[in-house]
């Protein structure tokens, strides 16, 4: 080959393959390796296949980098932690001052500063650049976070504008999100809204099949119809597809014989960890991720539910009585309204580490970019960018004058759900606990005093007046004694 | 001074002066040290004040270590971090091989892991003890933790059996943990209890108060009932306690008069984080803690309020008609199912964590030595040790006979006061969550199943069967994509 590529990307799972592909359909030449050379064979049949795309493959590191523009730009995307620390040393053997790595992995953030220094030691630049949108973004256009070196992102941002998806009116999927780690954190709290929107998504299917009854035929109808209007995501999209598809291995539906246990890969965990490091209350991802944990505990479930089936428990889901009408219409408003605290509680975090950080993140421009590609694609996230376009330093989107009134007008319906719910002894850990959220945010007043007191009473922590300013400390329990007696 | 004293202890704050008279009283001769030498001269003073104890001062570390008989045991009392490494240095210049060093202080397990392993190169030994029972319980007789070198605590295991707290029947609250950091560890997850029970005692009051109207004399009266039962704890009676005190700056009752936020201390924020590591649902655990962080945003939410007050969100309270007498005893009901679910957590995520690192750690001998002298001490946790006596391989208490009736008794109250406080427009995250971990783990058939479904049509993550054993994959995109033509 004379003319050197344009880019390079090294990890040729279907992830790789796919972005490879796509940068190639969008006329940027690009050098593909593989640890496992027979995927780079694979990969360059599938360019053929697909159009003769400018796409060649290398079977060792040198000439692949080798066959790289200066100065290099390479992604990689290959499992996070030490498989990427491999494969920058491989590759880094061959590169050149200013030549630069992009690890399009879910890493930790830490462990991106950290190679980002490394990196910058040997004179090369580094970007995390978050990838969302499964192997069918990739392909076809995914929205991308990458954070790092602006001088970086400036030499492929021609690449990352036309790879990313493209959203009418609002533009290619794809921002600089910032310096060091921050394309990893945003990423991993993408991750984390998305924990809590199936979470939801699977508690609204919960209600509306074990209290109201719908088949998945009218489930699916269901999906559809709130496809159409303020639910319109991708997620909602699939669910409704998920309903129609019948079993191949027997009869009935295939959402029927599907275990009922959840899987994960981390990056909800560290979402959480996170919000608690940060002090961000964020229950809805939390109570998504618990929920994940307890799915997995099936034999566990069994047993209990044994125990408890045998005194009468669950059969408090027969005494309902329920409109269906009703029950659809007030589930799709519970929803919403969760949804919403949801994605507040997301954004909040987010903020929270980009001061900790200095990172400056723009939360209206990621909404934006979450617009298109991603699995959180959804029409909800033009409000959300609307939100901090009339106020960029808005506190919670909870107070944003137009949230606000859209969860005025879904309370009723909202807390109607929750309690049928609970009434029909059927858990909605996301939608409730994100009704507390709510409660407990819009509360001038909270019980916290009772707490402080105690604190005070037994570990002498002091507490602050509503009256007056300063720091107190009461001998509770000696006065309480002398009152005693 | 002649005769060399039993024991030292270094770090003289309230709960370390306590601790050591504690010690002096019980007939073991001790050194005390501090870096700010003025404590040294208060902590003899009081010594002397408090019965000619035997306690002796020494104004340098040297003096202070070679007072002490050999193999030396030291306690340390002093701030968690880098305070705890600055002493473990200036003391061990003066010690020899088999003294032995016990960090008293709520330290995060890894690091008295860390030390551990240094201080072992150094032929010293170390013990990580944690100590509950406030300045009060030092004092008197706390709670105790060990854990670390067994060898080192049969050393000191005469003083600690006298220290500790005495229960009828049950014992002194001392027992050897386990290896490395597990007493660290144990107190963290106790700490993450102990937020538990107070944002649920909490919540009752808020219901209690805003529901139920409740004056503060009322309230006194209730939680002083309900220390005569189920509920008998040092939590309920402190509460009870805290309601009678009139505001000595003003009118009125103090509690009134104190800010509603609380503040924290790091473990339970570790106890939260801990549990998403470890795969463990720990929802009312975390909700307290969120409770905590929601509560310091006073400004915020005084702001929310307002938007909210003007749609007339909180005007829902004015609609409830309540039975007082009802209401309390549904409260009371409420309260302890929750507790059960949240002691539930605690307990489980202590054995994935003693799993995880082999300590081997006896769950109902750690509910014996929490009966007394801490502060989630508690009539209560004798039916948890009875739990784990009848079945020391309980899944989770939630299932153990005993507390499984308890809660099928209580469930009709548990879900009338989570419902009625929905309503009412006020949250009680601890008991709404508590009751959805119930609704979730005695469920046979969750709707993980969709969220499962989901991730194997947007990211190929597989999905099992409820029919047949295996990892299946679907192109649930394809097929409905086909269907839809």
């Amino acid at each position: 080959m004379a003319t050197p590529t344009r880019i390079g990307l090294c990890g040729l799972a279907v992830m790789g393959q796919n972005l490879a592909l796509n940068i190639a359909e969008k006329g940027f030449p690009i050098s593909v390796y593989n640890r496992t050379t027979s995927k780079v064979d694979e990969t360059v049949e599938r360019a053929k296949r697909e159009g003769n795309l400018p796409l060649f493959g290398f079977h060792d590191p040198e000439s692949f980098v080798q066959s790289i523009q200066k100065p290099r730009v390479i992604i990689i995307l290959v499992k996070a932690g030490s498989p990427v620390d491999q494969t920058i040393k491989t590759l880094s053997a061959y590169m050149e001052k200013g030549d630069c790595i992009i690890d399009g992995g879910n890493e930790w953030y830490e462990n991106t500063e950290r190679r980002e220094k490394a990196m910058n030691e040997l004179g090369l630049l580094y970007l995390g650049m978050g990838v969302s949108g499964g192997e069918e973004g990739a392909r076809n256009g995914p929205s991308l976070m990458p954070g790092g070196a602006f001088e970086a992102y400036k030499n492929i941002e021609d690449i990352l504008l036309k790879v990313a998806a493209q959203v009418p009116d609002s533009g290619p999927c794809v921002t600089y999100i910032g310096k060091g780690g921050s394309g990893n954190f945003v990423k991993m709290v993408h991750n984390g809204i998305e924990y809590g929107d199936m979470q939801l998504i699977s508690e609204a299917y919960d209600v509306l099949k074990s209290v109201g009854k719908l088949s998945n035929d009218e489930l699916q109808q269901v999906f559809s119809e709130w496809n159409k209007g303020e639910l319109l995501s991708f997620l909602i999209e699939i669910t409704a597809d998920i309903f129609g598809i019948k079993d191949d291995k027997g009869d009935g539906y295939l959402v029927d014989k599907v275990l009922d246990k959840t899987g994960m890969k981390g990056t909800g965990k560290w979402t959480v960890q996170q919000a608690a490091d940060l002090s961000i209350a964020a229950p809805t991802i939390a109570a998504s991720l618990d929920s994940r944990f307890l799915s997995g505990l099936k034999e566990e479930r069994t047993e209990a539910a044994k125990v408890f089936k045998s005194s009468g428990v669950s059969d408090i889901l027969s005494d309902q009585d329920v409109d269906k009408k009703k029950l659809i219409d007030d589930v799709r408003q519970a929803l919403y309204a969760s949804k919403i605290c949801s994605y507040a509680q997301g954004m909040n975090l987010i903020r929270a580490k980009s001061i900790e950080k200095g990172w400056d993140l723009k939360l209206g421009e990621l909404a934006r970019i979450w617009k298109g590609g991603c699995i959180i694609r959804a029409i909800f996230l033009d409000r959300i960018k609307q939100a901090y376009d009339r106020n960029p330093e808005l506190a919670n989107l909870l107070v944003d004058p137009e949230f606000a009134k859209e969860i005025v007008e879904r309370q009723s319906a909202w807390r109607r759900v929750v309690c049928l719910a609970i009434n029909a002894g059927i858990s909605t850990p996301g939608m409730s606990t994100s009704l507390a959220y709510f409660d407990t945010y819009r509360r001038e007043r909270l019980p916290a005093n009772l707490v402080q007191a105690q604190r005070d009473y037994f570990g002498a922590h002091t507490y602050e007046r509503t009256d007056m300013p300063g720091s107190f400390h009461t001998e509770w329990f000696k006065i309480a004694k002398q009152s005693k007696i």
